[in-house]
């Protein structure tokens, strides 16, 4: 165990809160419930940003930035959006010296200020589709915070798109979530089940709610993004209207669709270990740490292998490998590996003196310590052959995590006797009723987290109630 | 004049704005004072912030994010900076339903709730420097908007760095104005001034404020960047304190710097005209519109020209060079050069039957309508040739018209009838009073833009007041 990482079997939580302040990914603000994203972890999410603009980019959208704050009135327009923001809102009451003649509130989400002006910009069938995006910070008061994964200001992404028929808004949504999946197993490495959410966990105001589910090392669920069919709810409480080719005036079929800074909550759980952060190499701000060895008394081996480790770190940084070389004096290559294990680099190469008489290096592999040792000649090849292997490694890991931890179920105390002794997920048969959903909730703590796609098509009865069920769902408790 | 835009002769804030909003680049919000980037705008933004970070990192800044709220009694810990600042707070008194007990603010500028956490991140000489930027969204209560120029919610980044001594943090101050300064010359093709600001108008908490001034059209000037010394004023108020080598506890030395989407709209004044907007390439989200040109009867040919437009795409983007076909059908060649000249595409490559006969296409530069028939064998490197040819052109434009419209003057009188008529700035001695620059100011409304670095060393009188003066000031109006 690094020292002062309290190990997951001890205490899961405390390892999660450990891992993060002692890798200085983020920290904890004077500001309640908010949380201050240190550079070590705000790297990520500029990896996480840059990859998943790109793919949404590529599928058609642009980007743009509407108003921090909300006028209050504008929340109430959507009656279950309303019911389902309003307690979690900020209010801005003064402004400028004065009191405001309405009170402002900070966005939770920004459906409402976009569909305004959605409404201003859209006139007819050749305005549409409209398809924007926005990265942003959003507020959403939180009374028990969790670092990453529950804080009251987060930052996301949201997209918001307007279609002229209902059917293109609904493939739309699926795309998004398509890419949500796409981007969680390409390069997060999660493997994530596809499906829809229930009525009861659906988003305040949308039609359904498409999701997108990951499991992490307690064996807990996690959200890792979702995708709204929002139907024409905003669109007609908003007047969000157009003319359509046969001339005639019809409301707009919205979508929305976002994820956010939890994911990096949801990275750390899913694939760090007690010895500190593992991350996938596709998203790792630092892909490999060259660590020379040498013995502090013989300055002259010191001066020549620090010389060729920074050489390699040229070679790998020319070939696209983000590279450093940790020539730090009066340091042991024990307390550097810790370090950089604790800080989660996927990839370290070691080199002494007697790796360069035999024109070799060491590559180790954070992810399992897997050691190799490897020709120097061609020490890129190895280094994005080995980034590869561990990128595909942790993937199957999260995919083999899941399935062994979801369990086909047929009787209610077998659910019971699952959920209770270890979590992990349960597929089972579901008769619809939000109901039945809530006893279910109330009893065990578990949570329909989808509907998944993929696995519908069954007949039986309910696993909680007994009556006729047609719906496949997955329970799990869930963060 | 270009459909809809009110020419610059006849009333340039309604130009400005008649861009703006024809250019679909932003728009008014109902939320009062803030304004929507819409995409056209906010893909400007997006190429700033991409290069301009890419500045910041390479000069050893690291990226992190710290809370949108800052609790009001922080604000009032550094007694010049809440003076400066809690006039223009919106402040949130409720949040989760219930009031708070201290109300927060929401950050005008991040000093505060940043240095808060320095003070328990830095104890020894080991940590310094501490060199972070943020890109965040901030707010501050304006009566008086502009869009880009002055609105309540603005996006920017800002620098914020701790060091062991004054002449360090000083040296950093410089380092990032001249980053400020190559970016403004290289990217947003504009001519500034370095130098450093008079006490009165330096910011609110600093010991000095630097700042790159430039000038638009109306020959108003416009800060187009600052960067603060902020000596040990914050760091005594929240005891960033550290230990140095020689074991003493001393106070850091601060920095802090930053750019806004102001930089958008001084890209608008300094370089648009009468037909629209007018972008740098180095900076336009599309560098160039190749339009194919057919007879409409005439369906073969169409198809023809627009394969060959699309195939000229295809080799300008594979080269680098942001490029789209428009083969939009019922509207005319003019109608779509308009609508691209409105929208500021650098470089306009035109192709109809007549020069694929010849091999040929026409290239047309959007900043000044130059003309050329081009060999269509080479069309990649004529576009390169020509893209940095326009930005020499513009930058060399910012620089004379800069230069043309500064006078250096002696006498009071001289100043107010040039000052008066006209604009422009006015270089003369200053005798450093700031009674004396106040009076300037009432009796003007010129203010002293900056004390140029490369002017300073001739002594005489102030031109004001006839004193004694060693200080060569930058006067002028501006935005």
């Amino acid at each position: 165990m690094a020292a002062g990482i309290t190990s997951r079997a001890e205490d899961y939580s405390r390892w999660y809160t450990d891992i993060i302040l002692k890798s200085e990914m983020a920290d904890y603000s004077p500001v309640k419930g908010c949380m201050v994203i240190r550079p070590n972890g705000y790297a990520i999410w500029e990896n996480i940003q840059k990859n998943l603009d790109r793919m949404i980019k590529e599928t058609g959208h642009v980007n743009a930035y509407f108003p921090l704050f909300v006028p209050e009135s504008f929340l109430r327009r959507e009656a279950e959006h309303v019911e389902g923001f309003a307690p979690e809102c900020a209010v801005v009451t003064h402004g400028g010296g004065k009191e405001l003649e309405e009170p402002l509130v900070v966005r939770p989400t920004s459906e409402t200020i976009m569909y305004e002006m959605y409404s201003k910009w859209i006139q007819s069938y050749r305005d549409l589709p409209v398809m924007i995006n926005q990265w942003a910070n959003v507020v959403r008061w939180e009374m028990r915070t969790r670092l990453f994964l529950r804080t009251t200001e987060f930052l996301w992404q949201e997209g918001h798109t307007a279609h002229a028929t209902h059917e293109e808004a609904i493939e739309e949504t699926l795309k998004m979530l398509d890419v949500y999946a796409t981007f969680a197993k390409e390069y997060m490495a999660f493997h994530v089940i596809k499906g829809v959410k229930s009525q009861s966990e659906k988003f305040a105001g949308a039609l359904e709610t498409y999701a997108i589910e990951s499991m992490v090392q307690d064996k807990k669920g996690l959200q890792a993004g979702t995708s709204h069919d929002l139907g024409q709810n905003f669109a007609k409480a908003f007047k969000v209207q157009f003319q359509s080719e046969e001339g005639k005036l019809e409301h707009v079929w919205q979508t929305s669709w976002g994820v956010s800074t939890r994911l990096i909550g949801a990275l750390i759980m899913a694939h760090s270990d007690d010895q500190g952060l593992v991350v996938p190499p596709k998203l790792a701000p630092l892909q490999t740490v060259v660590v020379p060895i040498w013995k502090a008394k013989d300055k002259e081996a010191g001066d020549k292998v620090c010389a060729v480790a920074k050489e390699l770190v040229e070679k790998l940084t020319k070939a696209g490998i983000s590279s450093k070389a940790d020539t730090r004096e009066g340091m042991s290559p024990g307390f550097k590996f810790n370090d950089w294990e604790l800080k989660g680099v996927p990839l370290r190469i070691e080199i002494g003196p007697k790796d360069m008489e035999k024109n070799q290096v060491v590559m180790v592999q954070r992810i399992d310590r897997t050691k190799e040792f490897l020709s120097m000649d061609n020490v890129v090849d190895h280094a994005a052959r080995l980034l590869d292997e561990i990128q595909n490694k942790m993937y199957e890991n999260s995919k083999n995590f899941l399935l062994d931890n979801t369990k086909e179920l047929e009787t209610y105390d077998e659910f019971k006797d699952y959920i209770g002794a270890d979590s992990g997920f349960v597929k089972a048969l579901w008769c619809g009723d939000a109901d039945c959903e809530a006893q279910v909730k109330d009893e065990t703590k578990a949570t329909i987290r989808c509907l998944p796609f993929e696995d519908q098509g069954p007949t039986g009865v309910c696993i909680h109630c007994g009556k006729p069920a047609d719906k496949v769902a997955i329970f799990g408790k869930a963060y």
